[in-house]
């Protein structure tokens, strides 16, 4: 655990924000929401949703809710809000599940990494009444499950709302407050420009980099025992994000289609380019890019988005560190 | 520093490996070896050359050579074994420079990425009885210069030795002791091999990630400030190695261009089917790939070769943690 003890939050507030909060899905985030809650005091009661027995018998032993239950309509009974912390292809049918069970004036929110395709998933099924609230917590490690879940996970990261127009305040705010109490910075913007935004800072990325590993793995020319012997050279980092849930990917990818494609576009504009310039040996086009691409770490870095440590701090894995 | 003490590599060896060692070019890399070498006592005498007269100022402040000059020949005269830790680029013009006042018998070897263009461009060059005994150390950070080396920066990562047919045995192995004493394990392999096997564990990983920093950068949909807030996502991962020294890569791309450009290729096809399944929905290709990939990371892991930390362990940079 990153962070056992969580104190980096603060103590518990004076007032919990929400009174009855319903979590559906116990993974990585869903159980980092859990941890934080939890330690902060941030809901009257926390219930645990999970549709695997599992999970839910693991976060009984955790004790990092109030309730855990796999049932789900009598989970979140109640909720005055409820979070779908679940994978971005599941969010219409569990929409529709809970909808007639939702009370009137409860907030309906979640932690998806598309948020286009998450309203047009779940607000048709809401009823009059129900406040929808879509957020996107930028957080995350290559892990998952409900063991791999941190009360800080989203401490100094960002947290993005996307409400559609004519969305309640008080209803934005409460969602807000949440997410400020558990560490996060909130940002609010529409779903349309999250999408194009994280396709470029996340999706695109990650697509990158479960694609270099898989051409690595199929070479006939170098083996596998060599990429992995040899992967300190940079094409370890890639392997990380190449590691992490490949439910929750997919469907990123299956519901972020046009501003992924977009931008998967435009790099390969640009790797043509960069091929071309090696192909010719135009050294000073490669200096130039490669000088400028330092400038953008050095701003991540400052903004506290990154350590400053070599090799991500790796380094003080050493016994003699 | 990583590692201060560098006590991981063990104590002084009861003979020194080397006579006279010099190595020239002293930034991480070279400065790396003058730590580790001082430490264990691996080098009867050990001179440091540079032809920045600042950098070999630091170098005598930071007190990690007997000695240290500007002047190249001065420097290597009666050296045992010199160690050319320079971009590759540089190695046929040092090479000219030094060959004649190379010591009979003396052994010359280097650091470079690039195996192939090295023996090409410096073998020419040797007087016979001169060996040659081209290295390549697969560790680094994305930092640079005297500052930024460690005397553990080579424990447990791979060097190569890429001698040509007919090279000494007595002349591989000393420099073979010398990386293993330096906490390397040591593999053999032909320049071509090499190159090509490089070029998809480091060399294209540079490139993609240099790449991507770089496309993110020119967007006119999504702001400099919104890819640095955002980054958090997976594309501040890339831009670790994406701040790595621009000369040095330059010249690697300049040199190692056909396996390069063959790798580029390979990912070109494989990104283009990945394109092709999220276009049409193919969710059931890209899960496959998705969870194909998690395999090679904890290869890589078991190995020792990566942190298992979740994130690579930057959130030990908590002050909580």
């Amino acid at each position: 655990m990153p962070d056992g003890t969580g104190a980096a939050l603060g103590p518990p507030v004076a007032t919990p924000i929400v009174g009855r909060l319903a979590l559906v899905g116990l993974g990585l985030v869903g159980s980092s929401i859990a941890r934080a809650a939890k330690l902060r005091r941030l809901a009257g009661t926390l219930v645990a949703i999970d549709r695997d027995p599992e999970v839910v018998a693991r976060v009984r032993d955790l004790g990092i809710a109030d309730e855990a239950t796999t049932d789900m309509l009598a989970g979140i009974r109640g909720a005055d809000l409820v979070i779908l912390c679940i994978p971005v292809g599941a969010f219409g049918a569990v929409a529709q599940t809970i909808a007639g069970a939702l009370k009137p004036g409860a907030i309906v929110s979640d932690t998806g990494s598309v948020k286009g395709s998450v309203v047009t998933q779940v607000a048709p099924h809401l009823p009059d009444g129900v406040h929808l609230v879509p957020a996107h917590p930028v957080a995350g490690t290559e892990y998952s499950g409900p063991d791999a879940g941190f009360a800080t996970l989203f401490r100094e990261r960002w947290c993005i709302l996307t409400p559609p127009e004519g969305t309640d305040p008080a209803a934005v705010e409460t969602v807000s407050a949440l997410w400020t109490a558990m560490g996060a910075n909130v940002e609010i913007m529409t779903p349309e420009h999250h999408d194009l935004v994280l396709a470029i800072t996340s999706h695109v990325p990650h697509l990158i980099a479960y694609n270099i590993v898989g051409t690595a793995a199929d070479l006939e020319t170098v083996t596998q025992g060599e990429v992995i012997k040899f992967s300190a050279g940079g094409f370890r980092d890639f392997t990380r994000i190449a590691a992490s849930d490949p439910t929750m990917w997919r469907d990123i990818f299956l519901h972020n289609k046009p501003a992924v494609l977009e931008m998967l576009g435009r790099l390969n504009e640009d790797i043509a380019i960069l091929a071309r310039a090696i192909r010719w040996g135009d050294g000073d086009a490669l200096f130039d890019l490669f000088t400028r691409t330092r400038a953008i770490r050095r701003g991540i870095i400052s903004q506290g988005q990154e350590t400053a440590e070599p090799d991500f701090g790796r380094r003080r894995e050493d016994p003699a560190a």
